[in-house]
């Protein structure tokens, strides 16, 4: 998890302390040495004698995660480090049922600070039917919250992976990007945006304090998914991420805005693109789906009230090998005046 | 997981930071926020569809788990933050096949120190038979390795709680105790016991470097034990926790030591049972088994080059109501001059 990334986006600063290190190195490195699979993904499986158990570990960390001048506070950032934990879960269509957390308090920690982070983590139980069955706490330099969730599907069921997207496949999203960064700057500084309707501001700032986790559609959707993603790392890493894990070329025909948020950029002079494609934190789902099962997703979409967005379609990587070695994303300039590289630089822990 | 407790047993200082609040308080708040059971145990229990998921959670924290003046190096960190996990599972006869990992890196962090923190993971996984199945890494303040480890059971298969043992019941140690806090001198300070035996000092240190989990004997024994738990809190601790869940009293009669620790101990004039019964750290397993089955569980500990114990007896709390609120563990002097309350207090990661 991170908060910083919008910040960084948008200002060119650097908030939140980072290695020196980039994360691919230290993930490349890590999985050289305990081997296993080398294709990321959103979720761990563990065949058991009778099913498969859907895992994911995520860790929010307070000088990384929780922006230094308040805004985000300790009950909501606990919610959403069980949020964002269940994305990854919805990305994957598994449902997470039980939870192990681990808590690392401060000495500054206060009881009244311990009871907002349990009710935080009881909040976002409640909402996703997940029990807590095992815990632990430890004294830190800092509060870090990791959260461990599990779930299980039968051991038959296709798994969705990031790569697995094919020539013709279309591209979706599962809901609006580009708030969180307006959203952080709005908790950063109540004056930063004086010009925002009271409607938008709160829009934006609940996408940073109550982001919600698609995992309803997730679930009902995930049998027409050829490939998906969480796209919390921001949506031009995840569709890079893809794109590169398939081969192909994911063409993105439409910027997935809201109205609301395109009348504001315009009228601000805010970069639209920056925006959306490398904000971050939003937790939909980037997913892929073939032609034939469009209109059958797009009705159970609409039956859950999802507001997916289809934003392009995914080319032949093969022959056009030289563009995908160069940027394996391009967006189709709305207005017509040509295409653009969409870079997969976007959240790295330690960039 | 922590390492200061040896240090302040001996002397009375605080090497780590601790919070003001006691983790009693804290781990009950949390509880009382989040609901569920309320017993503390090793181990959490989920319930699947076809089984049963055994999951613990365990991290290690750099500032308080790593003694500032060296001798644990990450890789052995590493492996002991998995180990302490593995433990768990022993304690509760269940074997832990996957695993998730959550680590946070400080920016001094450099490419070497996250080969030797993987090499460490790799280690114990291999120990243990462990898959790692999902990861996470992050940016923080200082390092931190949070491990979740699970396993499965038959969904039929008895439990065996930290409660449960019956007056008559014999108290067993699956193997000695007491060189965990002599180790840590020995690391902090070469020059701390110079009249030790080159062979002692090794094992002395090897206890805090290379800790071992009895999962096969936890595994082949589990079927005799009336209660159970791992004694990394310490002996007197877990004793004490046993003791109060089960609502009796825990009489002790022999105190678990090797010869060549009492030897020691007697010719620096150490505190023999402050050693053992305070130290803590030791990865073993602590259960109570029915008379009945003394001499076949024995027997598979001897099968198994297990080296148990047995220390004392449970004794029917509801006689002595005074006597288990005052205190539930009782040491008999092995000199017969009378008895001896163990309180409790053992290592408090808040104290």
């Amino acid at each position: 998890m991170r908060e910083g990334s919008q910040d960084r986006s948008l200002h060119g600063e650097e908030h939140y302390k980072k290695s020196h290190l980039g994360e691919k190195t230290i993930i490349q490195t890590i999985q050289n040495i305990l081997g296993g699979e080398f294709k990321p993904d959103d979720v761990g499986y563990a065949a058991t004698v009778n099913g498969t158990i859907v895992t994911n570990i995520d860790t929010l960390v307070q000088s990384t995660d929780i922006p230094p001048s308040g805004g985000l506070d300790l009950r909501r950032a606990a919610r959403k480090s069980v949020v964002a934990c269940v994305s990854d879960f919805a990305a994957k269509g598994a449902r997470p049922k039980f939870g192990a957390i681990s808590l690392n308090l401060a000495d500054t920690t206060s009881l009244d600070d311990i009871t907002d982070i349990a009710s935080g983590l009881r909040d976002a139980s409640n909402e996703y039917g997940i029990r807590i069955v095992a815990g632990d706490t430890n004294a830190g330099q800092e509060m870090v919250c990791t959260v461990c969730l599990f779930g299980e599907i039968s051991s038959d069921r296709r798994r969705v992976g990031r790569g697995g997207a094919l020539p013709g496949d279309l591209i979706f999203v599962s809901g609006p990007f580009g708030y969180t960064a307006l959203g952080l700057e709005m908790l950063l500084d109540r004056n930063s945006h004086p010009g925002a309707s009271e409607t938008f501001a709160t829009q934006a700032r609940r996408s940073v304090t109550h982001p919600v986790a698609r995992l309803e559609f997730g679930l009902a959707c995930v049998e027409y998914f050829s490939s998906s993603m969480d796209s919390s790392d921001g949506l031009a890493a995840t569709l890079s991420e893809m794109a590169q894990q398939s081969g192909h070329v994911f063409e993105i025909n439409r910027i997935p805005a809201s109205k609301q948020l395109i009348r504001y950029a315009a009228s601000k002079g805010l970069d639209l693109k920056k925006l959306v494609f490398y904000g971050g934190e939003e937790y939909e789902i980037v997913f892929t789906v073939p032609k034939a099962h469009r209109d059958v997703m797009i009705k159970r979409a609409v039956e859950l009230g999802a507001p997916i967005i289809e934003i392009g379609n995914v080319r032949d990587g093969t022959t056009d090998e030289k563009t995908i070695r160069e940027c394996s994303v391009y967006l189709n300039e709305p207005d017509g005046t040509g295409r653009t590289g969409l870079s997969g630089a976007g959240w790295d822990h330690f960039g």
